[in-house]
């Protein structure tokens, strides 16, 4: 569906280029990382000033269909990675569902002693000893989010080697540790702008929208075992609910 | 839980004002809408640079705790209001259930030729003629989202009619066209910047980041009947997905 938002402005020249550049984009005339034309070049093409051009350009990139940065000129986006938030989550099973390949890289990991609501989220006591360890999910090589994970050292002693010897897969880690099946007992997402670190590690704009994503993960019999606060490209990611789809539950 | 994500910097003087600032707001003692004493001031207090101090505040503005603007100095933010995305989802049940007053105003309504997709997810004939409705949900007065809804003309040929006249509610405009349940089949998330119309219709700053919805509701047999594209602020709305949680589905 093409989400349009702005009838009042309908059949304005900047709409009509907006549409037929969409349109171009839609029947992939123009790949992901295609570079459109120059807004001069589209000016002349269409008849009207390079501010009409710029402001359809800016539409697309409202739109999450193209970036427009200086220097690079205005590129197509790659399409969204879908990101189905079932009963069973886990990223490179997803990923590895449509044909893209997951991997993730550890950022960090040290022992804490947990907040007081990180303790209560996981259902343990005040003070608790807790994992927490940083990690990056890529897909195809490109990074899609950094999430910070938090896990107890007393029900999982070995938990940082198992999660650097399965080079920052949680389920891998998991099974490790003798978890072999899990569930996503509930996600929290908003919306937010991109600190600097996290820009630098997601290779997005300082400043570019990112899906903010808080989450806890239990065992079969609902005991949380897992917390995790992960921050995704909101222009590389796109999170799907199907409560009556019983493959994503 | 307090996501925190610069372990790198943990221990700084940033962070432990961050820390202390984060913890005073989570007791109550500084409330939504009161401003935080400024930069200069918390300098003197923790004998560092104002620098420092920016920088704290600068990590609460990530955390999506304050929000830094020239001028107003660094104000707290009200806490994002919970959007439960179970089986049945409905703004203003949801807000009802929390004790906050849910309501909508109606911005456009026409009738349209269906693009192709939105046929397609609406399980119409490609061509067919559309309702096209604009709306604003508010919680206690302030702009939370804003929708443009699609739905059958022939299914619901007085849908405008029953839109404006339940004051831009889908659930009260359904019921008066004689759907009294219906179900949400999927919801697909994203993040990016507001739009210009965007922004000023949900009253934050250009280039805040929104979340954006495209949802499909449909009759208890699945039958999809509502396309709805949203864009939620980011700064007030939080996505609450618990597939185990009866209530919520």
């Amino acid at each position: 569906m093409t989400a349009d938002e702005a009838p009042a402005d309908a059949g304005t020249a900047w709409r009509r280029i907006a549409d037929e550049l969409a349109g171009a984009i839609g029947k992939g005339d123009y790949a992901a990382g295609d570079t459109l034309p120059a807004a001069t070049a589209l000016a002349e093409r269409y008849g009207v000033h390079r501010h009409t051009v710029r402001q359809a350009f800016r539409h697309l990139a409202e739109q999450g269909l193209v970036t427009v940065s200086r220097g690079r000129g205005t590129q197509v986006s790659a399409r969204r990675v879908p990101y189905p938030l079932g009963r069973r989550v886990s990223m490179r099973a997803n990923l590895g569902r449509i044909g893209i390949v997951g991997s993730s890289t550890v950022l960090s990991g040290e022992q804490i002693i947990g907040e007081p609501e990180t303790c209560e989220v996981l259902g343990l006591d005040q003070g608790a000893a807790l994992w927490r360890l940083e990690g990056l999910s890529l897909a195809d090589g490109t990074p899609m989010g950094t999430g910070t994970h938090w896990l107890s050292v007393a029900r999982f002693p070995a938990f940082d080697a198992a999660y650097r010897g399965a080079d920052g897969s949680i389920t891998a880690a998991l099974k490790a540790c003798g978890i072999t099946d899990y569930v996503r007992l509930s996600t929290r997402l908003t919306a937010r702008l991109a600190s600097e670190r996290e820009a630098e590690l997601l290779r997005i704009e300082l400043g570019a929208p990112v899906m903010v994503s808080v989450a806890v993960d239990a065992l079969p019999d609902l005991t949380p075992i897992h917390l995790v606060s992960s921050v995704f490209a909101g222009e590389r990611m796109e999170m799907v609910v199907e409560p009556f789809n019983e493959e994503a539950r």
